[in-house]
């Protein structure tokens, strides 16, 4: 009865222990954090982060330290019910588009797992032991499901938020002690509640936010349901009626259980250096690296044609001129004229020179062209071509095999610290000292027996 | 820019005054509600919707009368948010499988059209007649986007759940005043939370109530947030990236906005008679228009022949031996032989009887068989056929062309008062003097200047 794929993937986050997650995955897990908390007070100020923070202080309670199960919106420092917490923070910690990404399932995991995660774990006062073998849970659960969609599903769907509830709940039917049996109901209360279309897209709409809030808040609320005896679809991904039936052509039962235990899609996860669309960031490595190999400035360049997956076409190639920040972002032409004309396509960069003349023009220089060798890799790997050519007649090519914050070209701990420093300085949401504290609290949660407020006092 | 179909189907929602509306239909949707609330307080026991009102009490806020912005929880009796007043009452409101439907959408209208209206009104204060106006615009909404979708959609969708999101997004959008364009976003918002899955048929699991209490609760914040100007897609419904590409494969825009403020599909609702699936109640009818013209019992008849649309095969096709309640009611053969026992398949005689041997044996002699003629015909109309081969050895054979309940067949003031009546001690929800003034608060909405609470005192 409980050897479909559905019910194995759930046994699996219902069973995880620490001890069975090699010391680096659990490492690995602590910077995801950090760098979504970095992700989560850079989101503060966005106009759709505070209309969906001004709706849940309307819906839900206020709570007061003292009071029990409540947990904390980063971005307000205020006490609510984990519903609400989790779905302000969730809306947060996209918006600025810096948080991690799996590059095979093309599914950002933390926007959607910590805030279920952490609102769980302080309305439960979990330790950060058992925290972040949750997060762990969610992780691997949110990833296997974005692969299993796969690509027919991505192409409408935005995968953070349809395998984002899962993932969610994972997460959260981890902290509540879920035995397999209830995880599976959990499952199905999550998987029918999975939404997220991509057509907001050329509109520069605000739904981005709204997916990662629906995610984290439906796929805990999956989860706290099923602790209450809420019954779910047993085959909720697989079954004729399921996920995959309605939302995808292609998917592969097999991929939601290979390696379960021993593959850890957890630290493939890549974090993201450029603050844009994960679809742009091997085109501009390349073209870093181009521009560095032949001192070519900006100027020098009459022509970028960035060779990419079919995924960046779909997702980018709406985007002509943009109208706003968040758009910019999904700009191919806009991130690499920031990248040739200041190296790095940062917050600071696109909030002030998005629209800047000389980016502008750069920016009409580029275009997108299918590479049959990139699009094969993808999502497997995320290879980055850029073919240059120049003021004075040259055609250069250039080639990246790992983007800045891929696995095999991570960032250290030193560089998640800055970034996460950088980022809640841009949302003006914690202090340097405060994130000194909170920088120390993330490398000692392993110890820390109850999660408790992270910045609120 | 507002030529298209989601812009078209946003404006008119936006701009319905009850004055544009037609008496009859105004009448109609007094008796929708009444049916509606009838059909939520029968559900206040069961375990399911027990379960949300507890996550709704653990989540949301507890409010006295007197305070701002409250909603009623009719089981409970309980003010809490509209958000989470929403979400109880429409998963209250589905359980008995007594609530109205559509015929030609296959939609359930009142189950997330009034949680969203009800609970909007009684937090702003609104007029009768401004809720009954806001009713009608989510019913003509909802129904339009569940034709839109078509039956590929309903294959794999619980379309009550997904164009749901809408229907709650427009009634909510309405009361809340919403202009055009707003409510486009209100629509983007919605669609792109839209989910609902029927996987979980196989396992009778709790889905279905999920389903109601995300639409009207998603709808119902889609709303809330565009007024805060939180935006959405403008072409949720028919853009390349929208419900349509991602959920159905032959939607036909045309269907958002054809004949708009001229036919009105709030009035072609149908009420329920018995209290299973509707797709069982032609065949119910037929076999008991074929008893009472032949003169036979439950005994006389050897095997009956239902003969059903697609869809009938599609939702009812898995359920074979029902194990519980609620999936007897998706038990074609247990409808049947219900009403071959007591002329009448209500809630009393699933709760006491859908496992009777009596009925059990009926059942076993049911099968169901595609039919040309009643499949072509839905889902505009719902024919239903039966054939009966009797002990005797005669093959019968029986039609109606509108079940009970439906606009060509429908219910007096009197039968909904007293089915209301029913539902409600059914679920022990309320006095019969408690029914009594109710029941006359809805006969004179129109009249009424703020809707308050309508059960707590």
């Amino acid at each position: 009865m409980n050897d479909h794929p559905s019910a194995a993937l759930a046994a699996f986050a219902a069973k995880l222990r620490a001890e069975d997650i090699p010391a680096a995955v659990l490492r690995r897990s602590e910077d995801l954090f950090l760098d979504w908390l970095g992700s989560t007070l850079a989101g503060k100020s966005a106009r759709a982060v505070q209309a969906i923070e001004r709706y849940a202080l309307a819906m839900g309670p206020t709570l007061r330290n003292g009071d029990a199960g409540g947990a904390e919106v980063l971005i307000s420092r205020r006490l609510t019910s984990p519903h609400f917490a989790a779905m302000v923070n969730a809306a947060a910690s996209h918006v600025v588009e810096q948080d991690d990404v799996h590059n095979g399932s093309v599914f950002h995991p933390a926007a959607v797992v910590f805030p279920a995660a952490l609102a769980t774990a302080q309305a439960t006062g979990a330790s950060g032991r058992e925290f972040l073998a949750a997060a762990v849970a969610g992780y691997e659960v949110g990833i296997r499901v974005g692969e299993f969609l796969g690509r027919p599903h991505y192409r409408i769907f935005h995968t953070t938020a349809t395998a984002g509830t899962l993932a969610a709940a994972a997460a959260t039917g981890r902290l509540l002690g879920l035995d397999a049996e209830t995880m599976l109901h959990a499952f199905g209360s999550a998987g029918t509640q999975a939404a997220g279309l991509w057509e907001f897209l050329r509109d520069a709409a605000d739904s981005k936010q709204l997916h990662c809030a629906h995610a984290a808040s439906a796929g805990l609320a999956s989860a706290w349901l099923a602790r209450d005896g809420f019954t779910g679809a047993r085959r909720i991904l697989e079954g004729e009626q399921g996920m995959a039936a309605g939302m995808s052509s292609d998917a592969d039962p097999a991929r939601l259980t290979v390696g379960l235990g021993e593959r850890w899609a957890t630290a493939e996860t890549s974090f993201k250096y450029h603050a844009s669309c994960r679809h742009t960031h091997p085109s501009a490595d390349a073209l870093l690296a181009l521009m560095r190999e032949h001192r070519l400035g900006a100027d020098d360049i009459a022509e970028v044609k960035a060779r990419v997956h079919q995924g960046a076409i779909d997702v980018l190639g709406r985007v002509v001129v943009p109208a706003t920040v968040h758009q910019a972002k999904f700009s191919m032409g806009t991130v690499l004229g920031l990248v040739a004309e200041f190296g790095y396509a940062g917050l600071d960069e696109f909030d002030r020179h998005f629209v800047a003349p000389r980016v502008a023009e750069f920016r009409d220089r580029v275009a997108m062209q299918l590479d049959a060798e990139v699009d094969a890799a993808y999502p497997q790997r995320w290879i980055g071509k850029v073919q240059v050519r120049t003021r004075d007649g040259r055609i250069l090519d250039a080639r990246v095999d790992q983007p800045k914050g891929d696995p095999g070209n991570t960032l250290s701990r030193a560089e998640l610290e800055d970034k996460a420093r950088r980022l809640a300085a841009y949302g003006d949401a914690a202090t340097p000292a405060e994130m000194g504290t909170l920088i120390a609290g993330v490398w000692a949660l392993e110890r820390t027996p109850h999660i408790g407020r992270l910045l609120g006092t």
